[in-house]
């Protein structure tokens, strides 16, 4: 596993990209952004002329698009998979619904062509650093072949199971957890703000009890600030915590709390703040009980 | 503050009232239960007669009952109040609505008397361990006064305000993250179950991910029993979740998030399992799912 086609070289691939790059790989780039292609060029990847000749001699493609209609779309629509190698890896990264990823599966499969599902977590900050965690769903000998390649990206690396679907569903509880751990942080510090309790003592509290979670700790001070910076889009959420409901209703399974933590992501997005950074979530509390942060009832 | 009357030798009083003999402070218990203060005078306090000779004499009344219920009977009710010397304090420490702090707050200072609203954070683990979170409000000397008491008890002691019901609400904030994170974590394994995941697995990688919790780490491996030990019952949430809806209607904050996990603890109480440990929260997630653990669809 030496010659990487990478598709997808947004804010989480291309940090993946140039570990793979460091680390030695011969990683050919395939995006829609030519600047991001001369970017690829400029540390040591290749930005071919056509996808087709990205994946003509590659032993892996890596999808680390936005969603499985980009992913079904490379593969299937762009004719990507019959110019793979046969007995070459598809490795789906993105954060797909489970159905969706066993039905990429076994359109790959069939060709002769290996099929990894293996989303990953850890965010810009881990892609960057390559320290992601890697939940991958596979045969044996297929993860032990990519083991490689997923040291090159990644820390925490399980094999999660055999069946494609259970690497998503994996990711799909992460961000279930995450999206409500955000979710509520920003339900809590409402209220507290409304009461009139300081919220950076609060903050500070709650990181250090049972109360505390990683994103309280990550998203918490950037709740407290108006306008932060992004590091993770409201969006983002919007999509993932889609992707859980849309898990549960594969199979039948109530999330209740996931449901209604999406509609307080959602509707941050219909008031126009999609691209602000999620822990903006905060601001669909403020508009429900009317209040903000600086000014407690 | 030498002498300590003590009122509520429960599964957290006792440990609390322990530390404090063991610091060397004289400490009279005051609980229904004649059994628990003979454990009392067992371990260097005293097991008055009656409450009132406990208090007589007392530079404190620590209040560690069930609820604001209790307190108000011990104090008002009982007539412990006028039979506390004038200038001593009364610290009130179980978790209750900030609203009924300040109510109670308000009858103890008009005779004179200090008031602290001071609960605790940490369960049966800390108040043992003499390492729980104190969430104090009251004025700045009163608090310097109480410290030494706080530190034979506690490890974390924040003075959170001046005006009583600032303890609580932080308290409440705090019982708000604890309650859902432990729902939400019921809710994703419960998904991980149907879908046919392995939980153990899931556990571990969640535990290290964005998607951890203080709440994930420590009820999660309970999560996975059928019948663990009780550490903490679903009915302490059926009542802190309460007390958050309280403290929301009381400033007509909106608290959606904690009002779907207090039905979720509410109907494990329901369905008889009230008295179980928290972690079973997840049995209302294996009703409506018409599943468990072990019997993925």
């Amino acid at each position: 596993m030496n010659t990487i086609a990478f598709a997808g070289l947004g804010a989480m691939g291309f940090p993946m990209a140039r570990n793979l790059v460091d680390k030695g790989f011969a990683v050919r780039g395939i995006d829609v952004n030519v600047e991001v292609l001369a970017r690829l060029r400029a540390i040591g990847g290749e930005g071919t002329v056509t996808p087709a000749s990205a994946v003509a001699d590659a032993d892996v493609l890596m999808l680390m698009v936005v969603n499985a209609g980009q992913a079904e779309q490379i593969l299937f629509g762009n004719g990507l998979l019959p110019a793979l190698p046969d007995g070459a890896t598809v490795c789906l990264m993105a954060t797909c619904p489970p159905g969706a990823v066993r039905h990429i599966a076994q359109r790959v499969t069939a060709t002769g062509r290996h099929f990894v599902d293996a989303p990953v977590s850890g965010g810009v900050a881990g892609a960057t650093a390559g320290s992601l965690t890697i939940m991958a769903a596979c045969a044996h000998g297929t993860f032990k072949a990519m083991l490689p390649v997923f040291e090159a990206i990644g820390q925490r690396i399980y094999h999660v199971g055999e069946h494609p679907g259970q690497g998503a569903t994996v990711k799909t509880v992460n961000q279930l957890l995450c999206g409500v751990h955000i979710a509520v942080v920003a339900e809590a510090f409402a209220l507290a703000a409304k009461v009139g309790v300081d919220l950076k003592v609060l903050l500070e509290i709650m990181s250090g009890s049972a109360a505390s979670s990683w994103m309280l700790k990550d998203r918490g001070p950037r709740m407290l600030q108006s306008d932060p910076e992004v590091t993770s889009a409201v969006d983002i959420f919007v999509k993932d915590l889609g992707i859980v409901l849309e898990a549960g209703r594969e199979v039948q399974a109530a999330t209740p709390i996931a449901a209604l933590a999406h509609q307080l992501f959602m509707a941050t997005s219909g008031r126009g703040d999609g691209r602000a950074d999620d822990s903006q979530v905060i601001r669909s509390y403020y508009a429900l009980n009317g209040t903000n942060a600086d000014t407690p009832a």
